[in-house]
């Protein structure tokens, strides 16, 4: 069997939250000015309260509601793919299985949660939602669920990537949404930095700014986040559901689950249900896989730290490198992100979690092993978790043993075709974070407070 | 059910062969030269023998060798979708199935035929293919195709297009194609052009001269074509043959089957296996969606004519707007083509087939409307479809009956974005062919040989 589809009727029907199963609780976000905890009411004027809700919730199971359920079925089930060709050319034992979360109307996982989001927003009576965007994925995932629902959206991309990166700002335009580069004239905080600096290219923080300035500034508008948050991660756990039972139907159970990880999202997603069992008992290894430019995992602390650049949001209990640090630009700019989930965090210091970093180059190799054997062309993102797959299999080739790896195939990469265009003509480099970096990063950190 | 997915164990093991059930057999290709039928021993030079039996077969069934059917299952069998979005948008009492192609790894139908060619030349101990292509949906899908199989190819694209459309191209690099701007260097017929103008845009009529002449002057080197042939609308019969047994599923049978038609191959997919049943009393409608500004059917005269504008093809009995015409640049590249494959022309002067002709514009429109109920973008081609899709479901509005619509969505079209882009910023216009030009068309194509 080379794909293996789940029947309709077969679809989870409920989210997994995987703060009911947690060997410790996630330590709550702060108030950075006071240093206490956030209350729900604190986050009101930016999320709707049925959302602040999940986010706070411990209960095990949450309901998918019929609504998002029957927009999810657009592309969901997605398949559970055995990488035969791919298992041939690495001649390796191991089975490798990947989740296709390419085939969703923008190419990526992030619908999983886009859709959800509008969804609440629209049930508690908000008409327009705001956001930011970097590469783009989260801006177009956000338009074509705001387009099902009918919610107006407004998406602030920093600007540098506005102008590279053009094929995603007509994707959301395709699906109704407004897109402008970041800093704009349309807010404050975007008017401020125009006066500065009429050709300011932008940032991620600035893009927030924007975007959180017009949401609690404007009528029946609320703001959405794409990764990062507890909500976020219980969206994306449909994908890992949805493989448990693939891989039960293949009669197989995973040695490793993979899962490239910038805000965690994806990887929670795919992995969170396997925790879930690795909790109860299970023999399953958990890898994270984030670029070397960007190491929050495998370099970084675990302090609280600001989720932007521009310290708007609360504190957060994340492993980080610090909300000051820009990454170097590798082409995987979903992976660009300073630091990561407070639950994917949290399980990472517990053990549950591990991590492994690659550079640039060797994830875009193995995106043209993949493209080569299986066809579909990863984004850049996804390189990394499938840099991660192939060492695992030339491990099993080494031990001899029959490894079942699963992974993440969180993103198809033909809006990404112009990296690898530069990868193959030699013009992509590495950005190995260097130590002496890592060092004066981690002593910053020190002055950060501590979650408990 | 909002997608019918077939079990791979349930997917076709034959391609459907038309020819077998003709009311009136093709007549038969024609040697310029002489006037006299091609003999299959004529077309070896281009085309492997395997092939070309298959181009002249009657046999009804044609098996899928066991390795095509292995590539095809990386992403078929394709799902069907139940359009109730569109249909509640359009508030039409019609059930609306289409049939989604664009799921393959280059996007379109077009790696259906492009596997099974790659294999058959493999097999016969071919080492590399050539071809040419348009706007690139050819040209990509034989290098995933050729990739597969291990075999080396060569593009010769038109350098307008290359040009404008770096991303097909960089698709083809990302697979291991080569692929180089058409007129080139590399051949007789390229030099002669480039030394007459360096800088030549190039046609598509000049790029087959290219392909061809390399074919057959180089060692161990075939020529590979993606639609008009027989053996390509057979190998595209799995969309159609697929399509059946998911209606029949869902205990549905269609009243109207729709593709779009530009060579004829996508339609050919999703019809002949219907045309089949009508041949044997099914009451079912075929259309054809052709554009204005190209409109072979609805329009065209049926002679002998050349399947490209220089001249060097066989003579073919196709519904044509003449062999000389230059087709005004609408984005639907694909369908850019003087001629209709001689099998689809055939049905149709047998009214077996309808057509019916669109303008770029309402094409468009038809676009935004699909991308925004059912969330894929498709291809500018595709849209063609679309809209005759959402005319018939107003027919049925209007006329109050439950009309089953199977429609081919034969790709998507996130590459073609800036054409998206174009239409929503007012940029697109018609190109409606004026009536004074077909009549001119039409005399010069009455000195065309008549097929009989």
């Amino acid at each position: 069997m080379r794909k293996i589809i789940l029947d309709e009727k077969d679809m989870p029907r409920a989210w997994y939250n995987i703060q009911a199963d947690m060997p410790n609780p996630l330590p709550p976000p702060l108030n950075p000015a006071t240093g206490e905890p956030i209350t729900p009411d604190m986050l009101s004027p930016i999320f709707p309260m049925n959302l602040i809700e999940q986010e706070v919730s411990t209960e095990r199971w949450i309901d998918i509601p019929e609504e998002v359920l029957e927009r999810l079925l657009m592309w969901r089930p997605s398949p559970l793919c055995r990488a035969t060709s791919l298992e041939k050319f690495l001649g390796t034992p191991a089975h490798i299985y990947y989740k296709n979360e390419g085939m969703s109307p923008p190419g990526s996982h992030k619908p999983n949660t886009a859709i959800a989001q509008a969804y609440y927003n629209k049930v508690a009576g908000i008409k327009r939602l705001t956001t930011e965007t970097g590469a783009g994925q989260w801006g177009s995932a956000l338009a074509f669920a705001c387009n099902q629902f009918g919610l107006e959206l407004k998406v602030y991309m920093v600007r540098v990537s506005y102008n590279q990166k053009p094929y995603r700002r007509m994707m959301m335009e395709a699906w109704g949404g407004k897109c402008i580069p970041s800093p704009s004239p349309d807010t404050n905080a975007g008017r401020k930095y125009l006066e500065e600096n009429p050709d300011h290219t932008g940032s991620l923080g600035i893009a927030i700014s924007e975007a959180i300035e017009d949401a609690v500034t404007s009528k029946d508008t609320k703001y959405a986040l794409g990764s990062v948050l507890n909500h976020v991660m219980m969206h994306q756990t449909i994908i890992g559901l949805e493989a448990q039972k693939q891989l039960a139907i293949a009669g197989e159970y995973p040695d490793v689950v993979i899962g490239c990880a910038g805000g965690g999202s994806n990887l929670a997603g795919i992995s969170f249900p396997f925790i879930c069992d690795k909790i109860h008992g299970k023999d399953v290894r958990i890898v994270a896989s984030e670029p070397t430019s960007c190491p929050s995992l495998t370099k970084g602390g675990y302090v609280y730290d600001f989720g932007d650049t521009a310290q708007m949001t609360p504190l957060l209990p994340m492993c980080s490198i610090g909300h000051g640090f820009i990454p170097a630009p590798i082409h995987a700019g979903g992976l660009r992100y300073h630091g990561m989930a407070p639950l994917v965090s949290k399980l990472f210091m517990d053990g549950l979690i591990e991590a492994k970093a690659y550079n640039q180059l060797e994830t875009f190799a193995a995106g043209i092993i993949f493209a080569r054997t299986e066809g579909f062309i990863p984004a850049p993102e996804t390189n990394h978790a499938i840099a991660c797959a192939i060492d695992e299999a030339k491990k099993a080739k080494e031990e001899g043993r029959e490894r079942v790896i699963l992974m993440n195939f969180s993103g198809q990469g033909i809006i990404d075709l112009p990296s690898y265009d530069a990868y193959m003509s030699g013009k992509l480099q590495d950005y190995a974070l260097p130590n002496e970096e890592i060092q004066k990063l981690l002593k910053e950190l020190e002055q950060y407070p501590k979650p408990r």
